[in-house]
Order: structure tokens, then sequence, then C-alpha cells
């Protein structure tokens, strides 16, 4: 499975494309960190990242997008400015047709890390680690963006249905009861995960060393 | 000049377009309310808002685009996807090379009603007697979408940078200064305001007995 995670921001804004398989091995498709000028006017800001998402889905085709949650206690304009990215973003993801999902930012520090409250270096090294790279991605956006889509590899979770016309809040974790409407790589991953977990092999960290 | 307002909201947007001249009389062109059913996934929702609003862009071709401003205090969920709506309609303005303004609810009701605290029963007679419709547009949402739109261009504020290349926080009623780059409906529409300004004869509520 192959999956786009992104960290949502106005000025930078990781976008990053891992694939998955069955067995849970992660490697690096893609990373890159979309920038927006201070200067000019919001929407246009919002264009060239919503361009610059619209050019990596076309290019590297994921099957699920995944997006870290903004929550609203933080500063204010830049939450508004950070929602406005996700909208921005979501209607990417609609666009193409492909399922989204939304992870908090401790579910994925708990996913990549084992630590819900891990700090941004300790992501960063374990991003390296899990994807084989000889030192983490950067800027942190680029490290994030890469976190998010491992943790939607590796979880599942989350998603806020697979399809346009009508599943709602599916979720690969559920069961099969909950694994409608998915595509052929989704469910044939979903079933594999469901597997290996009923063999208790799964767990997230088994593939760090690599 | 030719203005879209819109009122963001997943499930009704409201989209309206009004031309209005240097007399500021002001006209209805078009009004809809964009729908997205609650039983699909928030970015196909996301989507369904978009693709109405890229629709009434293309086929009515406004000048500016106007938002009503979203504040954090309300229903936390509501606003996360107001918000998401409001960066989804703020790419299709900049997708189509349109400068956007984004006014506050009082903004909005003090220019229409001359009340800032103004009911939507209020704001709904005013936008009816305005636009010289027998009765207001149904459901709310339309009806403030135009109230938007005819704050916009009777104010002319709010601008957020009128080109995509370095324009920020033009303000139609900042002065000549101020008014850089942009369209030449949108200055000669500055030029008339500043003017009918100078000979005193601007009153937001001059042409509501149409």
């Amino acid at each position: 499975m192959r999956v786009l995670g992104i960290d949502p921001g106005i000025t930078r804004c990781g976008i990053g494309v891992v694939d998955v398989d069955a067995m849970r091995r992660t490697t690096l498709v893609h990373v890159e960190v979309a920038r927006s000028d201070q200067k000019i006017a919001t929407h246009f800001r919002l264009k060239t990242i919503a361009d610059a998402i619209d050019r990596v889905i076309a290019q590297f085709q994921p099957e699920v997008v995944a997006i870290e949650r903004v929550f609203a206690q933080e500063n204010l304009q830049s939450v508004t400015t950070t929602m406005q990215v996700m909208g921005a973003a979501m209607v990417c993801a609609a666009r193409a047709g492909l399922p989204l999902a939304i992870h908090t930012p401790s579910e994925v520090k708990a996913a990549v890390t084992g630590n819900g409250v891990a700090n941004k270096s300790q992501v960063q090294a374990m991003v390296a680690r899990v994807l084989g790279l000889a030192k983490a991605p950067k800027p942190a956006d680029a490290a994030d963006a890469l976190a998010i889509a491992i943790c939607h590899a590796w979880r599942g979770t989350g998603l806020q249905g697979a399809t346009a016309d009508g599943a709602v809040n599916v979720s690969l974790s559920g069961g099969v009861e909950a694994r409608k409407k998915l595509t052929p790589a989704q469910e044939q991953w979903a079933q594999a995960l469901a597997e290996s977990r009923r063999k208790g092999a799964v767990d997230p960290r088994a593939n760090r060393g690599r």
C-alpha cells in the first residue's frame, strides 16, 4: 500500500510518500516540503500548497492520504491557516478519489516511536531508522509528513470514509464488517494485517532496525 | 464590479453574486446554496462545495471573492470544518486568479443593515430590499452570501492581496497608495468610491429603498 502523508502548514507543508508491504516493511518513495511566500495573500499561498499536493498525487499515485489533525488550543491565527491548509489538502485527496485518514500528533508519535509524547528529534530519528535512511529528512516538516504516512501505513485507522458515495469512518483495524469499499490493495493489506495480528506477530517497532 | 460572496459551511454553503456600480447600486446576478451529504466523508463533502464554487466562478466571472470570517469561539468541530471550507473556497478564488476579501459577521451586518448586531431576519430583509427582491432569498445561507457580497461591494475593505505576486492587504478605502495591482474594473470602482466619498455622498444605506 502506498500512503501519502501530509503535515499541514502554510509556510512549510511536509509531503511524504511511503510504501508498506503486508509485513509492515516501509520504504521511502518521495518526500518534499512545499513552501509558500509569506508576502503573498493567504489564498494564493494555499493554492501553492494545494498545487504541490496535486503534483505529488499525480506523480506517485498514492492509494490513501493521511493528514495530521490540527488542534485549536494553539495560536489562533496559526490554527486558522493550518485548518485552511487541511481543507485545501482534503479537496486534493477527494478530487483524486482517494480515501483520507486523520491522525492525531500523539497517535503519530506513538506509532513511530512507541511514545505518544516523543519529541521532534526522537520522531525524526525513528523515521530515518524505519525507512533505512542514513539521517533524518530535513526540515522537520519532511520527517513529520513521513511519520504521518508511516503511522497510517502501520495502524490503518482514522479513515474518514473510503469512497465518495457513503462510506463513513471505516477502520482497517475495526474488523471485516467495517472494511467496506476499500480498494483491492487496501483490502489485501487489511487482511494481511489482521492475519499477522492473529499470529501475534505485529509490533509497530518490528522493522525499526533496518 | 461583480462580487462573489461566500457564506462558508459544509452542510449548506451560500454562494451569491452581485453587481455593484459606481453609484453603489447593487443587483442580484446569481444565488445558490451548495449542499453536501452528511453521510459521506468530510473531504468528499469539501470537494462538493469547492466544485460548486468553481462552477459559479466559471459561469459568472466575478472580479473579487468575499468570504465571511469564521471565529473559533463557537462549536469546535463545526469551526474546524467551516475553516476547512474556507480553505477550499480560498483555493477556488486563487486558482481563478481572483482577489479575496474577508469580512467579519459584524462588518457584514453593519454594512447591510447599519447595525453590527442585527439578527438574521433583519439581514435577510435588508438583502431583499437592497437587491429589489420581493422577498428574502431562502435559506438563510443564500441571503448571508448575498449580504457578504453586498458588504464587500460597498465597503471594498478586507482584501487579502489582489495578486499572486506580492500585493498584501490592499484596501480600496485605504487611499491611492494602497490601491496597487487591482484590475481595471476594481481601480475604476475604487476611484468612483473615493470620488463619491469626497462629495460626502456615500451612505451605506443610500440605495436601500429601491
